[in-house]
């Protein structure tokens, strides 16, 4: 019934308002297609011969092949006329990037683009969207060019944006930062699909681990939660609602139109949905890595391992602000540590290997706390600036890290050569964080989530 | 009375413990003086002929020169005979680098360097420290080579830290964002210089203009208050307590040994001695950013400025959630915005300049928004991911903060594009934050600062 695949994994794709001017909307997106997509791609522009080594066709139907996706780029005012030939063409699905609908009083317009999807069956993403990012198959109608909005690696994090702007901002953060995503899609006026339909698709769909999602408002608030309710069973959706305050609610009118709603009655639905909420854009991708890549703990007890005695405290101090136990490790864990690590490492939680600590300390330290049945959560901090830290610590995290038996978090504050170790960590499936305070928060994420999914 | 000039613009400098191999202490700050400091620099090592260039010296007695101060990098064993020679020397100065003593159980051998520093009026750092970094002068005894922790250029925030590894991770980090710092200094066990005193002297040190303090105990609690409350009176002081927690306590023992003591205390002395607190190393310098750069505000009430909509909610609603205002533009500031502006453009409060502004737009935006009464601040956001942004908006924004008539905070999020230019905007003096949230933040930094300034 619900089968969106067509927008992520279509057969062949045609831009519809292809360009030649590399400025131009139909011009970036016919080249991410060209240059990254692998099944066909047709570009149409009655003004033109060739774009960027394609043959430029006049419109969709005098294309000599099947178009399975359409990626409308034109004018608003041409896009009814577009959709009459899509549907003629027996195109399945149409992204429509093209703005100049209700969002600027054009709701006549809107609600005859509308109509004709229905009549020819076409679904729709859009209008007036940046549409959709697909890491794998490479479906990218992200209108801004690859220098200045980076796209991110493969990964488990799907991300639901109604703004566009907050979409590629964070698309290009993430992608800078090395994290993992599978699927963007910023939906805009939502004339067909919309964030519910989405978050149905991406609870089926398998490269998906974690759905974030950015809402200013829902147009049926039941549906939202009933069907979030029963993704949250499987899977964590993050949630950053904009319009929380009163002021932030009349923002909202004036950005999307929608009604902010009442943050309480929001709150107390998401909540009942199983659904997390986040402050803050980073903060959701704080979250939603660490829930993508680690398992869900036991316990709340959170073993913290440190090369430096102050990250240790001020690790202390935000587990226990996040409401989360410090692990007491077994006797005969601490006697074995004791044994074997230097008499001025202080064997204890936080574990301090101290600053001339090496890998073959962490490695003790990490296998004494993930067979230690006192511990839930290991939160390893790792400053890079001290001379024994060697690279190979990167190897020794990540071996503890694939037996998947605790969750891992790590921490790590510094500049290059401390990010360069970070970011293989992450490529590696540990989420690191350049606070303790975040990674106590990501922490406290991951034992919100197992709590609500043995609720739910 | 208190003149810790000897420590940050010494005349001459000896490293004492100076090494041939690169790995070592004595290396890495021989080598950070040879190569960055204006002064003369000696090198004292019994059993070396040449270091790095410089003839090496059997001890500090044997150089023919004058040795105002003196770095000591020598086994804890050899620290008192090293400083009977500094005394005789007539050396004013000196930080001891090395570690073990108190907080190896060695008090006693501790008290007999305390007392000897004493004996020939030495003024002493350390010892078990990490010791000065001075961006001006380059007195830098930080023993972690430069390709590990960066250094960070020069600005107005110096840096107290009662932690030698959060010092040394947050000024690399602060180094890798651009930040601007005056000095840092990790004063160790503090046999003689401590915490209060640091503050006195950066009170009247011109270059700093905000003090950011790590601390997990105060030894004269009652005279590092009645210190902090003369500082807050013309410089802001950002504290980081560690030990918040009982949990968090019990860390800060086995660490430093300091008592943690109450944190319903500590919190109550912070805010009637006028200092801010932070909750982390990250936002000590969101907030450090922004007192040491921008004029304290008037009022509370905030204009956003914004190319996308949906920074604009999240940025409204975080204002809001910190308590801060959002400015009403007078009905001329908001007439002339209309006119100028196209007509998709949102005038209000966000100013939404949609997905297409360019400079000229920003450069309207911010000349309204400075010459409105109603307004206090501004927050600017900027999303570099659209096409329209061009790098000399920069220059725009520089321009109207050079005035220094109102605050202005930027916001921008993004990768590698976005960064060359955040980056920028920080070297030109204005503190950007990667969301709204964190912005939001730091105008309530301000926004309190401002009010305990008129309170004290």
């Amino acid at each position: 019934m619900n089968d969106l695949d067509g927008f992520f994994k279509p057969r062949s794709v045609a831009v519809i308002g292809a360009s030649r001017e590399p400025q131009k909307i139909g011009h970036v997106v016919l080249k991410n297609f060209v240059d990254n997509f692998h099944g066909p791609v047709y570009a149409v522009n009655p003004n033109a011969d060739r774009i960027l080594g394609l043959k430029a066709y006049m419109n969709v139907l005098s294309i000599p092949h099947e178009v399975d996706l359409a990626v409308v780029a034109v004018k608003a005012e041409l896009v009814p006329q577009v959709l009459r030939e899509c549907g003629d063409k027996h195109a399945r699905n149409a992204i429509i990037i093209s703005g100049g609908f209700a969002e600027v009083g054009r709701k006549d317009l809107e609600e005859e683009v509308a109509k004709l999807a229905r009549a020819y069956s076409i679904r729709v993403i859009g209008p007036n969207c940046l549409g959709v990012f697909d890491a794998s198959s490479q479906v990218d109608t992200l209108f801004l060019p690859r220098y200045r909005l980076q796209r991110p690696r493969e990964g488990g994090i799907s991300f639901v944006s109604q703004s566009g702007a907050v979409g590629s901002a964070v698309l290009d953060w993430a992608a800078s930062e090395g994290f993992g995503v599978s699927k963007f899609i910023s939906y805009g006026n939502a004339i067909d699909v919309n964030e519910t339909e989405l978050l149905d698709y991406l609870h089926r769909d398998q490269k998906t681990r974690v759905i974030c999602v950015y809402l200013e408002g829902v147009k049926n608030g039941r549906k939202f939660m009933e069907t979030a309710r029963k993704v949250t069973r499987t899977k964590p959706i993050i949630v950053i609602k904009g319009g929380r305050t009163e002021a932030g609610g009349e923002a909202v009118r004036s950005h999307t139109g929608a009604l902010a709603g009442s943050d309480a009655v929001y709150d107390a639905a998401f909540r009942q949905s199983g659904c997390l909420r986040a402050n803050d854009v980073t903060e959701m991708f704080d979250f939603a890595r660490v829930l993508s890549e680690q398992p869900l703990p036991r316990g709340n007890r959170v073993q913290v391992i440190t090369n430096g005695g102050g990250f240790g405290v001020l690790a202390t101090d935000a587990l226990a602000e996040n409401g989360l136990g410090l692990a007491r490790m077994r006797g005969d864990s601490t006697l074995r540590l004791k044994k074997q690590l230097p008499e001025h490492a202080v064997v204890g939680n936080p574990l301090d290997l101290v600053g001339d600590a090496d890998s073959e300390r962490y490695a003790l330290a990490l296998e004494t706390a993930i067979a230690d049945p006192n511990v839930d959560a290991i939160l390893c901090i790792v400053l890079f600036q001290t001379t024994n830290v060697q690279s190979e610590i990167v190897d020794v995290i990540s071996e503890f890290n694939d037996r998947r038996a605790k969750p891992i978090v790590a921490c790590s504050a510094g500049g290059s050569y401390s990010k360069l170790h970070t970011t293989n960590l992450e490529k590696l499936g540990i989420p690191v964080y350049d606070s303790p305070h975040r990674a106590a928060k990501a922490l406290w994420a991951l034992n919100r989530y197992a709590q609500l999914k043995g609720r739910l």
